[in-house]
């Protein structure tokens, strides 16, 4: 339970560290209610290891005894080791994970466990914990953001001159190269790389040593903790340091943009799996079957992601929720930013690491398909007119009079390509022999040459940095 | 996995019910990123009886063997005994319950098992079961609403003329009684009670025989499982009926209503147990203390919940999201509405639990404090203004008298009852002695006498029809 | 502004209506921060009638003269008059829509206009107004939805042996008559129309008279103001009936639903219209082109649509953050339920109002694409696996063997269809001539039978089931 | 209409941006359904200014000529100057702001206008226009918030030994220095003006020249517009310039975070203000009355801000929404990001500008209730335990002795200062007069010294380390 909370007296046994202003046991109900231990077990480690940092701090500022904070932390270590055996299990009766830890601890070092606490509350001790957790798990994002860039940054090396139908409005538009097209999602990646970066320099504030709300009378040393524990700076406010959330905000905010951008690639597979589309074929490895269906080969990978998309929404709206309207400083409702945090995480760690799977081995690019593909429609009419243009025609003219090729064209069944030459120097005078050489896919794309364009040369060059970028 | 899929050949061994179309092995981390069954084997009893009911129907429309279905019926109730036992732990290898029901079935009563799922796909089976889920849980909700608007009510009828200061803007503005109070909670109650039972409506209907999408071959009869399993109607087209989550979404929608109800309960209590207010006391029994600071005793149950309605909200935005644009008819992407589903579903029996207990044993009412807090401000106001205009002042020249009394009395730091009849006389000569008894609280409260309004008459004529209601 | 808010008083003008208790003016930029007259004009006729109902009231139960009943009915007529006839322009001192009709009707009628206010407030006078407008609005968009609904249903009579493929993970499962498929947003928009009905009932119960809070001394009768109203009931609670937003939120997730059908419709219109899937042709009355793109026609409408379903998502939560945490009664946030409730009303009109048009007369299915489609793929399989179950081999095993024959078949670049008859017996000796009539598209719709299946049978019960709903 | 549309032929008119592939008009419901004038009209000057900047590099690179450049420039400056002078009103005809300039430039400078286009499409033009918009009015919210912290600042500088309850669970917790609870919203508004400048970064890049989605074919120079428009950098990738609205939903995200920073401070005045708290008074310059309760003050102001927090978050939830799972790259749903993104705009600079008028002028503190308030209860509890345990009373037997007391006083209805020395020597031997001294509250507060705690010192100097920051 991440507040000041500690447990009750009970029964006929000795209360430790509960205020004696209490005569009666709390509702066995209400107990459960209010025990978080189910889920903040999770940040057992951050604890101990925020623990030990403090108990080294209250030592050398003289609050405890050398010995005393080496007995602290070998305990607390101890019970590390426990954990990591499977020997350590709080029941119920522990409510959260900081009352867990300082109650094994006391079993194992005695008397002196209860000098742990000193100077120090449940408000902060908790913004600590959750503060180190998410900053390791922000790490490891972008490791996997890193790799996954580095996945599509590979397959477009080897697709600058694969070209596939690009699309406005899913009508076809202008045909891109492959690459280009995937490097589109290696600069999402980017930002969020880089917007991760951003935001674990805000998470990563020590508010420890603010106490329960308002500071301690203890002679603490605040930026002894802070280093000890890899915090780039310390709250400077204490009421804030308890209080605030806003890291973990911004990281949902930050997790739901992966998502977007996750869910985008999603859609985009599932529309390039479909048998209309045919671009890729799935491999088995990721792809699954039908119970009564013999033929069916289904992309639950990325229909997965793209349905845990809201998942995510959901988490960053409920902790949006939780905060408005909170007067200051510590209240109990804080608890709930916990299991909508630890999902988030987990659920984009799970969407990073099944994408880049499926990016990396479990698809392939049918080659021919994307070779007719591109070839079959109008989706070159833009070069037709700048083909005029070039020539002097004025481009709105230009663009009137392929925009009635088109037409006639569909109606006769052709396609731009089948026109014969009388047909264009009928259109207009200016079309020579070459122009079957402008409206081939293949240069089409190459003449948009434009910096950020999906010409060749610019794609190699876009290669280039990105490869920099994540070197 | 509440999807159509089954699971892939592994390694040597035969591969029983999946598609020979598939060569290789799905990928490990795919496999579990797929896999379902951590959190749908909340399903199982649904399930099982779901299963029941669809080989009973296999054997009344002859598709199998009355010997068979009643192989199938035993051995289905037999996996029912073992999970009751804690004798059932399929592995994360079974992917989604439905599967691990229906191989422990094989197990159990040999090839007959393979039987079972003919005429049926996993689509139809899990929408199945989900329903027949939400219709228990709504059930249950409905029963703990009704609880709890007993407790109130019990708690109105010993408080009709309990006074206690009502607000706007958070502003006192009129005292009202108790009861009255209480029992605009009990109408918010009332309002989820009634909504849920519609939705339980749409919720009790079965999509059990839509099949993959498009129905079957095999003349199966919907009615007769419907029948078995207490729905009140069978969906009418199968692509509908495979896709439809409406049900949930609506369920997430009363969800969050009781949880603004609850919410709203809250904020008062916590406010309410202040000690600015203290307008009530809370027990030990539904309070925690600090750690660190001995005087504290914190209203943890309203905080908590408080914080969980974001939560509940949070899980309606993700279902919302998940649905927006999905073409028809299954998509994996709605095996994602489980876990918002049973979670809110969960957060609001506990909410309701819990707030039931504090309401009904964990805090009292400070009367005395309540007695003065009705007597110490310009809440009587209005009736001064109504007082004059009874005598035939026009109402807006009263309002406009009483105003300027108050701005006075303010400055001189009395109340209006602090006012002598020389002064009353002196801002109108129709006050006679009679004002007093007019602005006695108790008579302020007895003469909002309309219909639904806080006079006491008026709280009596509720609370009979309050307890008609949940009689 | 939708409170019990009335004008400060202003400079050298006496105040008219606002308590003396004030010594100066409100600060502008405040004021401006407070008014809503600006949006909630929109309830101007609403507000009209209202107090006109009131009026009659007051004269009825004695409270007012017949004759300033009848002055104030009239006076605001006028009013209404004006309003539609562009002569009313409220400016921006006039705060909300309830003080512009108070003044402006105090300047028609004279003093007997200050009379109206009497045993009202703003508070339950807002909550009648929003209630009578929502009320009309629901009628509006069931209406819409009914006429929505005729039109899928006589697009669906016309298609009932139209074939078009099935999907579930937008892979190819089994063909489905068109019918079918439109029949299920018929589905959809039927639980639509009901749960506005329902919802309606909730809406349209009588706040007025419940004064700011606690009902009022006057002796008014609000059964008579009810049923002037065509109210089905009045709130039994003051405090409940001038802060209960229940409706409001309800109609919000009615209308969030809405849009997910309609985002679901427009999905597949948009994959439909692409060139991969060519099911549907755009005509030129319901589609855009580009600027550069002479080729360019897009499916705005349904892109349009799917983009502003988050829009009502997004008001959806915004009502319920608003509510979350409220102390009762009143309180100034209510305000903003206007424009949220406004604008998803409005953003729903408009989309039913673009998408029956689409679909009457904005797309012609391309049957020529949608026969070659059914035709060209492996979603007869499941029947192969049922011919030879219904001829004796167990259905796991002939499952297996249909498994085997589609991988092999895709490795030759063939269909089922294509398979000699040698072929076929090779697979199994089961095979007779007759299993190319039992795969054929036409023949595997048809035998979809099972009640609310894709067999014509049943596709043309549900069209005689869907017209007599909508009759 | 933020897309790649222009017009549509019109009967007997000549179309003149229009492709010719058309026959038929666009029905008039759908034109309306899909016009955006009315909304981004509020872009016209970032749509002039990044138009003159198309243009300049048009001539610059030999596009157009240079007088063709100047006539451009000249005749878009005059629309801007008509605009300003409220002479430019494009009809509903226009459909977007984009073709209502595009048009009107024709009228001016005839058809050199119609260059105006070349090598431009609509999908990167209203993308640097919105990115253009947000820059700008995230430069205003900066200086709000920097104004706001200012006002804060200087509110904490004149209260430094001013105390204040301080809360944990709404409970009193512990006084602290009331400029130090300002100063911990100080903190919050910083982080918001810190993440802003970051988002802001990421909303300066240049996607002008990435085309409709691939590029261009004409030799554009995409630096020197982004030089000309202060851009900081150009999108490297054109599918992802077109499509990315990443920096809308980061400020969006940023955007909520502010509303739960006002909500907050909201909540706080809310409570503050009532007559239990008693805190504060408001001011009448920002209170607002009521209709008929004469004694009414109302605090309008953080009511709404409270109640528009929703507002805000609904609209991060409507972009996310929106953004999900589109496919590549532009779509028309994009053009629904304006008025989410526009509304909040205005929310937030509304919501500012009035809480910032609130704290600067619109209330005062009570000095008499705070000081009162501190001293007449229990939270010095905690400085009583800190005095044994500084007198070798172990913390944990401290602890729980003071409990007691607490218990006891509470049922004696004394205070820990009103009990005797005797009593105090009772309790514990270690008890000396100085107890006294060590309970006061001033003392209490100056004693929790710690860094970033509530000790006056620590609050000068965290004074002096915001005053460096905003200066």
């Amino acid at each position: 339970m991440d507040t000041e909370l500690t447990q009750q007296p009970t029964g006929g046994t000795a209360s430790k560290t509960w205020s004696q202003r209490f005569e009666s046991a709390l509702h066995p109900a209400i107990a459960r209610f209010n025990a978080s231990i189910l889920f903040d077990i999770e940040l057992i480690e951050y604890d101990i290891t925020g623990s030990q940092a403090h108990a080294k701090m209250l030592a050398h500022t003289g609050i405890i005894s050398p010995a005393e904070g080496e007995q602290l932390i070998t305990g607390l270590e101890q019970i590390r080791q426990e954990y990591r055996q499977g020997q350590f299990h709080p029941g119920i009766d522990a409510e959260d994970v900081h009352f867990a830890v300082e109650r094994r601890l006391t079993e194992i070092v005695g008397d002196v466990g209860k000098k742990l606490h000193t100077a120090r509350s449940r408000n902060d001790q908790v913004g600590t914990d959750t503060r180190l957790y998410l900053r390791d798990r922000i790490d490891q994002i972008r490791s996997q953001l890193r790799e996954f860039q580095g996945v599509l940054l590979n397959l477009a090396e080897r697709n600058v001159e694969t070209l596939i139908p690009g699309y406005t409005h899913l009508q076809r538009a202008q045909p891109v190269s492959l690459a280009h097209h995937l490097l589109a999602y290696f600069e999402m990646l980017e930002r969020d790389w880089q917007r991760l970066g951003e935001i674990q320099k805000r998470t990563n504030i020590s508010p420890l040593g603010s106490g329960a709300l308002a500071g301690t009378t203890f002679p603490i040393d605040r930026h002894f903790t802070a280093k000890e524990l890899h915090f780039d700076d310390v709250y400077g406010n204490s009421l804030d340091g308890v209080s605030d959330r806003d890291f973990a905000i911004e990281f949902l905010c930050a997790a739901s943009l992966i998502m977007v951008h996750l869910s985008r690639m999603s859609e985009e597979i599932i529309l390039w799996a479909s048998q209309e589309f045919s671009f890729v074929k799935l491999k088995d490895s990721c792809a699954t079957g039908s119970s009564i269906m013999p033929q069916k080969k289904n992309p639950d990978v990325p229909e997965l992601v793209r349905g845990k998309t809201g998942r995510v929404f959901g988490h960053l709206q409920a902790l949006l929720v939780l905060m408005k309207g909170l007067p200051l400083a510590y209240n109990k409702d804080l608890q709930e930013d916990k299991e909508a945090l630890f999902d988030s995480v987990k659920t984009v760690i799970a969407c990073l690491e099944a994408m880049t799977i499926l990016m990396r081995e479990g698809l392939e690019f049918n080659q021919n398909r994307l070779g007719e593909a591109v070839a079959e429609d109008f989706s070159n009419a833009t070069d037709v007119a700048d083909y005029l243009a070039a020539r002097g025609v004025p481009f709105r003219e230009a663009y009137n009079l392929v925009g009635k090729v088109v037409k006639t064209s569909l109606a006769a069944g052709k396609l731009l390509k089948d026109l014969s030459m009388a047909e264009w120097k009928e259109l207009h005078p200016a079309f020579e022999a070459d122009i079957y050489d402008a409206i081939a896919p293949q240069r089409v794309v190459a003449a948009r040459n434009s910096y950020g364009g999906t010409g060749f040369d610019q794609v190699r060059q876009a290669i280039q940095r990105a490869k920099s970028r994540i070197a």
